[in-house]
């Protein structure tokens, strides 16, 4: 029941890397996405073993990005690297927001055009597949100026599927009204599926709004089969950015996270 | 310079009625949305013969639809006998979120555009267009379920123009990357233009976060010539939901309003 469930490492802040690998063990999960910043933490290397030693499938690497930062390209490659080291060959790319002072937005999103051609041969070198993340519209400003999954589309589908994908994060996307049509046209790109639930009210600068499964009101189920349509059949990881839950003692968290992934996704 | 300016009441809820319209005397605005809620608290009857004898004229009023609720169609007849008392022919429709625990969004889309058709001739023969706006998405679970103004388009071809047109809202909808073929597909719909800017960090319910014209990112100056492009000749109504504004003395507010906008939209 729980076979493709990751747990994004995002969900469970409280727990650095060793934490979070054996509360993974004791609660059975097998699977995890990782960011790079708690990795950093613990050593790219040291990582890469403690997830190996015990079982763990890397399902992807958060995040690459943020285009519109002077030294992107070689960060993104360094990323690149990193995803190439834990094993995944998923890098997601949370695509940045609007230079500072800039209200050009056609200019930023050509620029992560031209940054994902830059980056994607060398990442396709590695075996990795850069995941072009759309995030909801209230981050376009800030955070990523890719904000529908049919835009994250045309930009994958400028390059070849092995280089370039899409993740499908619920959050970011049900409020959309083509949201099913885009899904169906993502067949063959969708590098991850990515759940949680959409919760109100939201709080300030909206980051760590995000709830969990069954607490908010996605059509979680109908999402995952229309993803399960399209012929992806990875996996699911559970990405929750939320103070609360990050307050909570970790165990709690996980055991939550694997109910309410088999009440409200599967 | 500002002879199409509106000034939304919205912007100064530091003034109640009678100082609002003393307001606009004092700023020279001779054209202003208002807000039922106000209204309501000075008379109906009072507020129409107010804005009469100063000499405003009211281009449109905020808001029918939260279509959700059980009251709906007959709370929102009242708003079009209001819209018509005030002399205004367009009644701006916030349709509403999903009702609670629900979270069928098709089913709350289905229902604004059902409870439209039964309103639209009652508010045609009154003279009032109903006006759908779509709200940004972050508003989508509890505000409005019509979040692009693709889709407020299609909602609002079901029916004829004089009818049922759209709201166009700088804030809503400046992030869509399809926002400029929408804004010309609104040719002959559009019923009026809003601006105000996009401010971050969101404040806790984002329902504050607007920001004056040019504190912001939106390239307003753009989207006034495409609306404009597409014929509209109408008020540009600006609007702004903001605390720190609100706690500010009003006529300076209103100054501000009046340089931004000649800087920052025309």
């Amino acid at each position: 029941m729980t076979s493709r469930l990751s747990l994004n490492q995002a969900t469970t802040t409280q727990w650095d890397i060793p934490s979070f690998v054996d509360g993974c063990a004791r609660a059975g999960v097998t699977q995890v996405g990782l960011w790079r910043g708690p990795v950093a933490d613990h050593g790219l290397e040291k990582t890469a073993k403690l997830a190996r030693d015990a079982g763990l499938t890397v399902t992807s690497l958060c995040r690459g990005g943020f285009f519109a930062d002077a030294d992107a390209i070689a960060d993104n490659r360094k990323a690149i690297d990193e995803a190439a080291a834990l094993g995944t060959s998923i890098l997601v790319l949370v695509s940045g927001g609007l230079p500072p002072g800039s209200s050009d937005i056609d200019g930023a999103r050509q620029n992560v055009i031209d940054s994902i051609a830059e980056l994607a041969p060398y990442a396709a070198a590695q075996g990795v597949q850069l995941s072009i993340e759309p995030l909801h519209p209230m981050f376009a400003a800030d955070r990523c100026v890719v904000s529908t999954l049919d835009q994250a589309l045309d930009m994958a589908l400028l390059f070849p599927a092995n280089q370039v994908g899409v993740c499908v994060d619920t959050y970011h996307i049900w409020w959309d009204p083509g949201v099913y049509q885009a899904i169906a046209r993502a067949a063959g790109r969708i590098s991850i599926f990515q759940v949680c639930d959409w919760i109100t009210p939201l709080p300030e600068g909206v980051l760590l709004g995000r709830g969990m499964m069954g607490d908010g009101c996605i059509e979680l189920r109908r999402l995952r089969a229309a993803v399960d349509a399209t012929g992806y059949a990875g996996p699911i990881e559970v990405e929750i950015f939320n103070q609360s839950i990050w307050d909570s003692p970790g165990d709690e968290v996980v055991d939550r996270v694997i109910g309410t992934y088999q009440e409200h996704v599967l």
